[in-house]
């Protein structure tokens, strides 16, 4: 089958076998969507080799299970052991021998087929459409933030950063009824938020200490840096992206000012689906451009421009 | 009057003019106890000129409202103006405007007398004597943990450093139930741990990604390592000692991991007298030295050498 080979920092379109994983199932994939931590596997941020892509929806055509064969699924992204500390104690995600999907040791979605246990699939309600439904894994990720902390109508919230999971989080956060405010550097991104009556905020007005909660969705030092300063004292700044290295920060600052961090990954698929079910959020408006596999390297080049936003690949 | 004064890195014994600010107690110390930010102060790590000192006992001498007079006090250590965007949403010790008793703007208690706003001052029950009652301000401090996270029970406790602030969170951490190990690294410290049945731990025994809960106590970039190391896949770390300049920390990990990091300071006054009134925690046991004001400069070198705990200062 067709696939995106990711090898020595090098992508290229590859014929490889199909996988016959026994007691995984089979899913045909319809679209998948290319991700920044594509982007970065691809720059050689962290070492992976095999098929790239993890965000997706696609068919199962085989499974142990008969009633799944036919459905239009999406699928979370890390397969784990069920035995370790972490799994015995509701932390799946964070499995110890965890393989993710076109991540860690497990191939990806840029195929015609890829293979998931059963119980990471989630079926699509009939009324979200593949262009949509693609989006499940990120908005999953943009929800991890409620899953984590409680972001209450009253807070002032600021999201640094409006990039493909910025927008994502925009949305989402939006809906909680929380005062929030986005610092958004393109002008198509800035378009998009204020389509949705997301309110913006230049850099230069971002108060120091005011702010209760902040969610920084670059991943640059100095994304972390703006979110710092804003964050008031005993407020909670997620973080939601990953940094290139290591960042030096004044971590007695943030003592004396009791900040709380918060690392924030994946998250919950089924409230995706249904806040995309129920219309409350619409990822498909950050759609750039669509590709079929054959094209997937200009693809990629598309979703690595300044700015881009989500650029799909259809099998 | 006699005082400890800090200027240009150098403390030496000075007579100063006795405060009279209007509207402020003024207190006649009693006992004063050496903290390791004076140290720090001293070395210059953040600015500061005048009277050092803020952990103390005394007794009131003058105050516009009659009752307090003739009152043994303690203080806490943050004066604020009641008007700030902190002080009105209920975060007093972050003050925009305070001034810190001996650290930012106020001169400090290793003095005959010392000023605070009656706001402050809190009567130390009859049964805390003074050797005790000097450790209420560290010992709010160490109970600020659990004015900011749940120690649950069940939970997995991990202190990293048993040194002066160290050995209070020791003390309070272990009546929570938690299931507690310290890392400490000077025999004394281990003893005094030991003798309360709170339990110790190698360095090299402490497993990755198995703590619930880590409390940094060491203020080094190592002690910080070692609590990263522990602390398991969303696990809150506490961090409560101040570091020298910036420190550099792997952040993608951090969000990989979902780790919580929080930064914690000031505490809460009655709850730590509360403490030392039932003799569920016992400061005492810390003192290794005591001194009167005009040998005060000896008492910071006994206080400066590796493994000190408390040296206590008395006038």
């Amino acid at each position: 089958m067709k696939t995106l080979w990711l090898e020595n920092n090098k992508i290229d379109v590859r014929d490889v076998p199909q996988p016959q994983k026994p007691k995984e199932a089979l899913v045909k994939i319809r679209k998948a969507g290319i991700c920044s931590t594509d982007l970065e596997l691809v720059k050689g941020y962290y070492p992976y080799t095999g098929i790239l892509g993890h965000e997706f929806v696609g068919e199962v055509v085989k499974a142990d299970d008969a009633s799944w064969i036919g459905q239009r699924v999406v699928g979370e992204i890390n397969a784990v052991c069920g035995g370790c500390e972490q799994c015995l104690n509701e932390r799946p995600t964070h499995c110890e021998h965890r393989t993710v999907l076109g991540i860690v040791n497990r191939d990806g979605v840029f195929a015609e087929f890829t293979q998931l246990p059963i119980a990471n699939l989630h079926r699509v309600p009939a009324s979200v459409p593949d262009g949509m439904a693609v989006f499940t894994e990120p908005l999953a990720a943009a929800l991890e933030i409620q899953e984590q902390i409680s972001i209450k109508p009253g807070n002032r919230v600021l999201l640094v950063g409006a990039g493909r999971l910025g927008q994502l989080i925009a949305q989402t956060l939006a809906l909680t009824g929380c005062d929030l405010r986005v610092v958004a550097r393109h002008p198509r991104q800035q378009d998009l938020l204020t389509a949705r009556g997301i309110r913006l905020i230049n850099e230069a007005d971002v108060q120091k200490w005011r702010w209760d909660v902040v969610v920084e969705a670059t991943g640059s030092p100095s994304g972390f840096a703006l979110a710092r300063r804003a964050i008031r004292p005993r407020g909670t700044l997620v973080l939601k992206s990953t940094y290139k290295g290591e960042m030096s920060v004044d971590f007695s600052s943030i003592v004396v000012d009791e900040i709380n961090i918060i690392g924030s990954r994946c998250g919950p698929f089924e409230p995706a689906l249904r806040l995309m079910e129920e219309r409350r959020v619409d990822p498909t408006v950050l759609i750039d451009a669509e590709y079929p596999l054959a094209e997937v390297i200009k693809a990629f080049e598309r979703a690595a421009q300044p700015g881009a936003l989500k650029v799909v690949v259809n099998l």
